[in-house]
C-alpha cells in the first residue's frame, strides 16, 4: 500500500507542493513537517489530484479560510457554483468545500474539483442522503454500505478533505437527550446520522467502522474533517454536554487518524457567545491534542441575520486569536437563504479579515508588514499605494472614488482639515509627499 | 450655582428622565445613580435641553453606540447633515456628535441638536480651529480665548458631551517625539492642539486651564469625553509610550471633574492589534478608577478599507467584552471619505452587533433572551418572527425574499434537506410548527 503523506514526511520526504507552500509563509520546512508528522497541521491534497495552490493548515501557518459553495433542492444550477467557485477564488478563499444537495450531485462536485485551484472539501453523508432520500424513500433508510460508498466516491472524485461526523454515537446522543437544547442539532450531517442511529437503533457506521474511513483515507491521501454533528445552533445551547461529550469522542479519533498515519482536523462551533469563544478553542486544542481547529463562525449571536459574516467574522477572529486554525466563512445570507456568487464575495472578505487580524495577534511577520505599508502609504496620503494595499482593492477603491473632489489631496472625510497633513510641519517632518 | 446631576443624586434626588433610563434598561435606579455618584457612568443631558431619548452610559447597562455625522470642506451640507441623523437614529444609534468642520458650522449644529432625540456631542476645537483658519489665517493663531469661546458657543446651544483634549500636554509630546510614530497624530483635535502647543511652545489651554473648562461644564451640565488626542492611527503605533502618557493624563483630571460633581468620560484607541485589546481597556479603567470608557473601533487591522467598519467590530466587541461601555461607531468609508447616509446606517448597524454580542457575554438578561426568541423563531421556522427579531429587519427581510421560493417551509439553503425540520421527529418531538 501507498504511503502516505504522514509516513513520508517521517522518512523525512517531503513533496514538492508542500515545500512551496512553506516557503510562501516563510516557514522552515522542517517545522511544518513535523507539525504535519505530529497531528498539529495538516496539508489536505489528494493523491489523484494536486490542486493548483494547495494550503497548510495549522502549525504556525497563517489563519486560512474556507467558503462553502453547492446546491440545494432550490437552487441546483451548475453554472452558479462555477460563478461562486470562481467568486471565492478570486475573493482570496483558501479552500472551498461542495455541500450539494440538490441537482446533479457527482457533476456538481466534478466540475467543482476540475475548476478549482484550491483544495476542495465535501461531506459525503449529503450524498448518501440524497440518494436514500430518492432511491428507498427515507433519508433512515441508507445503510452503512451507502454511507461508505459516498465516502468512497468522494475520495476517488479527488477531494481533497472530507467531513465526517464520527462523533455522533449513541452514547453522545443520549447526553443529547437528556439535556435538551432549544435549536437541537443544526449540522445536516449530524442530523442525517442523529435520526439514522435514533431510528434503526443503530450505532453510527461513521465511528462503529473507523477503520474503514481510515482505509479509505489513506488509500486516497484525504484529509478527515472530524465534523462536530452537535455543534450549537444558538447562543443558548452553545457550550453544553452533548456539544462537549462529541468534542471527547472526536479527541480518541484524532489519536487513531494520527497511528493509522492519517491526517486529520477537528470541527468546531456554531454559535458561541464572546466570553466562551477562547475557552472553547483551549478545550478542543487540549481534547485533540492540538489536532488543527476548523469553525464555523462562531456566531456570537443569533440576532444578526444580513450580517451573521459579521457575526462570525467577530468570532472567528478572537478564536483564531485563541488557536483556531482553519475559519469556514459565513455569508450575508446564513439563515436566510442559499448564498449568491456576491455573498461568497463578501462572505470569504470578511472571514479574510477575522483571520488576518488574528495573523497579526499571533506574530506572524507578513502579516503586521502589511499592516505597516499600508500605514506608511496612509501617512503619505499615497491613495494608489492605499487602494492596492487594501485587502478588497475592488470595494476600496469604489468608495474612495464615488466621494473624492477634484484637488483634494486628503480624503474629503476631513478635507482641508486632515490631522495627517496638518501635523507633520510641526513635528518637524517635510511636507507629507503625495502621489498625483 | 445650580447644582449638577452628580450632586443632585448625591442628595438622593433623581430626574424623571434618569429613572425612566434605569427602568428601560431595568436597572435598580440606585445602582445607576450610584454609579454615576462614582463617576462610572454618566448620563449626558444638558441641562437647557433634554433629548427626548437620552441614556446611561457605564454602569453596567447596554453598551451604547455612538454616530459621528457632521460636513468637511468638500461636503457641507446641511441637508445632507440631518438625512445622516436620521439614518443613525432610524437604525437604532444611543447617540450622534457633530464633527463638523466645513460649512455654517453653527447652523448645522443647531439644526441637528434641533432635530436629535439622542444625545449630541462635539467637539468645540475643530469650530475654534476652522474660524482660526479663516479669521487669522492659521489654525495655530487660535488664541486661548477662541477655544474656550467655542466650548461655551457649544454647551450654550444644547450640546451633551463635548470631547475635549486636554491629556495633549506639552510633557506628553516631548515622550511622542521621544517615541516616534508611523502614522504620528490621526485625531483632528489633538492634531490642532498638538501643533498649536508646539508652534506657540505654551501648554494645552483644556489642561492649563481645566477649572475653567469645569465651570463651563457645571454651568450647561455637559458631559466631558477627555479626548485621546494621541490615539494610535496604526497597528505599529498601538499601546505606546505616548498613547500611555496621555491616558495616565486623563485619569488625573478624572478625578478631577468627580471632584467638581461634572460627569466625564474617557475616549481610546484607535488602532489596536486584536492581543491588546482587553489590556487596553483594563489599562484604561485602572487608571481612571472605573470611569465610563469610550472607544472608537478599536480596528484590529489597517488594511480592512472599505470594510473598516467590521475591523472596528471586531475591536469593538472585544473591548466591549472587557468592559468598554460606549462604541463609536466606524462606518465602511472611513479612511477613504466623508460617509453617506447609507454608510451611516451600516456603521451604526454593524457596531450594534458588537455591542449585542458584548452585552450577551456580560450577562445583560434582555441580550440573551433577545438571542433566545430568535433561537425559538428559527427552529420554529417561524420566518416572520424571525425577519421581526432581526436586530436588521429591513436587510434580513430583502436578503430573504430575495432568494425565499414560494411553497418552500424551511430557506432555500438546505431546501428539502433542513436539519431543523428533520431531526424534531426523531427526538420525539411534535412536527415543528410553521407559519405560513
Amino acid at each position: 500500500m501507498e504511503e502516505t503523506l504522514m509516513e513520508k514526511l517521517r522518512r523525512g520526504d517531503a513533496p514538492p507542493a508542500l515545500r512551496k507552500a512553506a516557503e510562501e509563509e516563510s516557514l522552515p520546512l522542517e517545522e511544518v513537517a513535523g507539525a504535519i508528522v505530529e497531528g498539529k497541521a495538516v496539508f489536505p491534497c489528494n493523491r489523484a489530484r494536486s490542486p493548483e495552490r494547495p494550503c497548510i493548515i495549522g502549525g504556525g501557518s497563517r489563519v486560512k479560510v474556507n467558503a462553502n459553495l453547492g446546491t440545494s433542492s432550490d437552487y441546483a444550477g451548475l453554472e452558479e457554483e462555477l460563478e461562486k467557485l470562481r467568486a471565492a477564488v478570486e475573493a482570496g478563499a483558501d479552500a472551498v468545500m461542495d455541500l450539494s444537495t440538490g441537482g446533479p450531485l457527482d457533476r456538481v462536485r466534478e466540475a467543482i474539483v476540475d475548476a478549482s485551484p484550491l483544495p476542495v472539501g465535501s461531506v459525503p453523508i449529503y450524498q448518501a442522503a440524497v440518494r436514500a432520500q430518492e432511491e428507498r424513500g427515507s433519508i433512515v433508510a441508507m445503510t452503512p454500505e451507502d454511507m461508505f460508498r459516498a465516502v468512497e466516491d468522494h475520495c476517488a472524485s479527488g477531494i481533497d478533505f472530507i467531513t465526517v461526523h464520527c462523533g455522533v454515537t449513541m452514547r453522545v446522543l443520549e447526553t443529547l437527550k437528556a439535556n435538551p437544547r432549544v435549536a437541537d442539532i443544526v449540522s445536516r450531517g449530524g442530523a442525517f446520522l442523529a435520526g439514522w442511529i435514533l431510528h434503526n437503533e443503530k450505532e453510527n457506521p461513521f465511528y462503529e467502522d473507523f477503520d474503514r474511513l481510515l482505509e479509505i483515507a489513506r488509500r486516497h491521501e484525504v484529509t478527515l474533517s472530524l465534523g462536530d454533528g452537535l455543534r450549537p445552533g444558538c447562543i443558548e445551547d452553545a457550550t453544553d454536554a452533548a456539544q462537549v461529550a462529541e468534542l471527547v469522542v472526536l479527541g480518541e479519533l484524532v489519536q487513531r487518524c494520527r497511528e493509522a498515519g492519517v491526517q486529520c482536523m477537528v470541527e468546531g462551533p456554531g454559535h458561541i457567545p464572546l466570553h466562551q469563544v477562547e475557552a472553547n478553542v483551549s478545550l478542543a486544542k487540549a481534547v485533540t491534542r492540538g489536532a488543527p481547529f476548523y469553525v464555523l463562525g462562531p456566531l456570537v449571536t443569533d440576532v444578526a441575520a444580513g450580517h451573521d459574516h459579521v457575526a462570525a467574522a467577530i468570532g472567528g477572529a478572537l478564536a483564531a486569536m485563541a488557536g483556531a486554525d482553519f475559519l469556514c466563512y459565513v455569508t450575508p445570507r446564513e439563515h436566510l437563504g442559499l448564498p449568491t456568487a456576491e455573498d461568497v464575495r463578501e462572505g470569504v472578505i470578511i472571514t479574510r479579515i477575522a483571520g488576518h487580524a488574528a495573523d497579526i495577534a499571533r506574530g506572524i511577520p507578513a502579516a503586521r508588514e502589511w499592516d505597516l505599508r499600508m500605514s506608511r502609504a496612509r501617512k503619505a496620503l499615497d491613495w494608489e499605494a492605499q487602494l492596492e494595499l487594501a485587502l478588497d482593492r475592488e470595494k476600496a477603491r469604489r468608495l474612495f472614488g464615488e466621494r473624492q473632489v477634484e484637488g483634494e489631496r486628503a480624503c474629503t472625510m476631513c478635507g482641508d482639515f486632515c490631522a495627517m497633513r496638518f501635523i507633520s510641519h510641526f513635528l518637524g517632518k517635510e511636507e507629507v509627499p503625495v502621489c498625483e
